[in-house]
């Protein structure tokens, strides 16, 4: 063929981390037959969805396969029964109009570049990979800011070198550090938007990990309705993983020097590219923001937190440093003894035969840090914790 | 904000249609409150979903209710159960690494352009408005080829002004004149493409509506797989505009010039922007192509079948042109004694009580046509017919 094909496609890395972490585990698991694996690096939930999800779901498919109840193309930006149940959730105004619901964070968050012209682009680094690779296919330029222990694996505007107007990823709390920012930073932040013209693209889908007094949405900070565009996802919260359902607010406030609505955008792109999400699937996603669908939801996550605990525990009584794990299912800690990312991976993996994910295939900044996740069960956790403490 | 927006959007129309059409209809009732309308212009289905199609929703929904039976992320081309079924559903040879699953077809016709470069467009007039919109979107230049009387609202290469290579979008059965290309024709198509380096992409949505000896698919055709993307759904086959589920098979043997295989590519865009597509819809889809889905599937055509009969039957007995009824859910009438489309609408409306779809909406081409859908209920579409004998 001769046509022309993008040739931004040409930048993306290929990743190998996840390929070269299975051959790693599988090449061990040959030389050592008899080993009991645990994984630990799993970004995946593995409790089953909760009832009420279940439940509606089961109800809707019925109602699908009734003439009175059939239900044809769905509103692409969503039916309305399930943009109140989400707007009710938010603890900031969110009007109906502002939702945009999806079938997950990263569909919007890798669809968004098409309503932006070609900005700077303000990445924190390490970084869950998306918000990379879209930007790299549009042919973006990316400025990164890095994640440290000075920081606390929080980056802020001082850290940005460039002058002026850019686009800026935050994901609060963080994949794959755990790290979360408080009331006072993302003020900080805003403001920062706010001074300097930018957007913020605000990734929440681990909101639901939360515990302690920190904002679940940016929109709990004044002005943001002026800068931010906020994704989340019910796969975390609800553990919609295989069930795909997300939700994107663009407040109407957000417009460009010339006037230009990004929500209005935002629903002529939906409106061309997407044609809304499956009616059985939105129904159990209503479910689960019910008073009973939300206690469901916190018992699975409290499950995980258990897990949390007990890995953040060993890491204290051994003076390790680490990020997350208080608000967030990743525990991302220093390699101990100064070890890069993989040899600490090997160590791990041959000292006490647990699986985790190298810091450094999240960037750079990544290099030195491990990723631990509290998706397992506690009897794996339990058992990983104790090998922790004799290795550590 | 001070960031530079998609100035792309600000060519793209807005489409006034089916706003249009409701404002008319609002008007007509207020006036005429004792009117017993008949909508035509439905391009949704109607029927409720086969019921093999519920069984396998409810059957997975409770699968991932369950521990033992839950799935987490979905793999980003589909799960493999389902690419098997829809490989065996082919005249053709497809593998299953040239499958890619989706929540429909919208959703992959709209994001193929970020593959892409800046290429000339090739469009059929009249069209389905998302290969206009989405390449608007991406800033690309359209060239559009007209469907007439002339050509039976199939146009041909030899309308091609333009030299060298191009993105071609072709839909058959067609929405909206539901004329479909024969194979002769298509494997003119096939020629053009593989002469020029041109890239066709295949909107075959309809397919299921064939009766006659036509492809159902580009690949039925040599050669298709070096020059050809095909975009199919099971929202007409199956009933599944309110459920969503879509494929798109871009096969390895489609390279551009340096070698690039968009297969790779677009792997890499879903991999990047999309998560795969619900397990219960992955199911449910499954479910519809098996033997005894098939058939509870093709009864739902059968019966919209007996419509587009109804009103081809009429306009026979009139003698007035048009084009599908045949292979097709549409009817696309020359509006009688020379009125242009929104004339012959109000003329439908407040003679016959009955609601279509002005051609000129669809494009230029389309102006002095009107169509007419098999989606109503036969009750209804009969006493429309009647309506229609008296009226024309």
């Amino acid at each position: 063929m001769n046509i022309k094909t993008n040739s931004n496609f040409k930048n993306i890395k290929e990743t190998y981390l996840f390929s070269e972490i299975a051959s790693r585990v599988r090449r061990y698991q040959e030389e050592n037959p008899g080993a009991k694996l645990i994984r630990l690096g799993i970004g995946d939930v593995t409790l089953p969805l909760p009832a009420v999800a279940v439940e509606a779901m089961v109800r809707a498919a019925n109602e699908m396969g009734r003439q009175e109840t059939f239900r044809g193309y769905p509103p692409e930006s969503g039916h309305e029964f399930l943009k109140k149940a989400i707007a009710d959730h938010y603890a900031a105004d969110i009007r109906l109009s502002e939702i945009f619901i999806s079938d997950g964070a990263k569909s919007d968050i890798g669809n968004l570049v098409d309503i932006l012209g070609n900005n700077k682009i303000i990445i924190p680094d390490p970084v869950y990979p998306v918000y990379v690779d879209s930007n790299l296919m549009s042919g973006n330029k990316i400025s990164y800011i890095s994640g440290s222990s000075e920081n606390g694996f929080l980056p802020m505007p001082d850290q940005i070198k460039e002058e002026g107007a850019a686009v800026i990823y935050l994901c609060s709390p963080n994949n794959p550090t755990g790290a979360a920012y408080d009331r006072e930073q993302l003020a900080r932040w805003v403001d920062y938007a706010l001074k300097t013209g930018s957007l913020i693209i605000y990734d929440s889908a681990y909101e639901a990990f939360i515990t302690g007094d920190l904002p679940h949405s940016i929109y709990e900070i004044e002005g943001a309705r002026e800068c931010a565009i906020e994704v989340c996802s019910f796969s975390k919260f609800a553990g919609f993983t295989g069930t795909r359902c997300g939700w994107t607010i663009v407040p109407e406030d957000l417009k460009a020097d010339d006037g230009t609505s990004l929500n209005k955008m935002w629903f002529r792109r939906q409106a061309t590219k997407f044609n809304g999400v499956s009616y059985p699937v939105q129904c159990a996603a209503e479910a689960v923001l019910s008073g009973e669908g939300i206690r469901q939801c916190m018992k699975n996550i409290a499950y995980y937190q258990e897990n949390a605990d007990m890995i953040a525990a060993v890491l204290d009584e051994k003076e390790i440093y680490y990020t997350g794990g208080k608000d967030s299912p990743y525990i991302w800690l220093k390699c101990p003894g100064g070890m890069d990312s993989w040899t600490f991976f090997d160590h791990l993996l041959s000292k006490a035969q647990i699986v985790g994910t190298p810091g450094e295939g999240f960037g750079e900044a990544g290099e030195g840090y491990f990723r631990l996740t509290a998706f397992g069960t506690h009897e794996n956790t339990r058992e990983a914790c104790s090998r922790l403490r004799e290795l550590l």
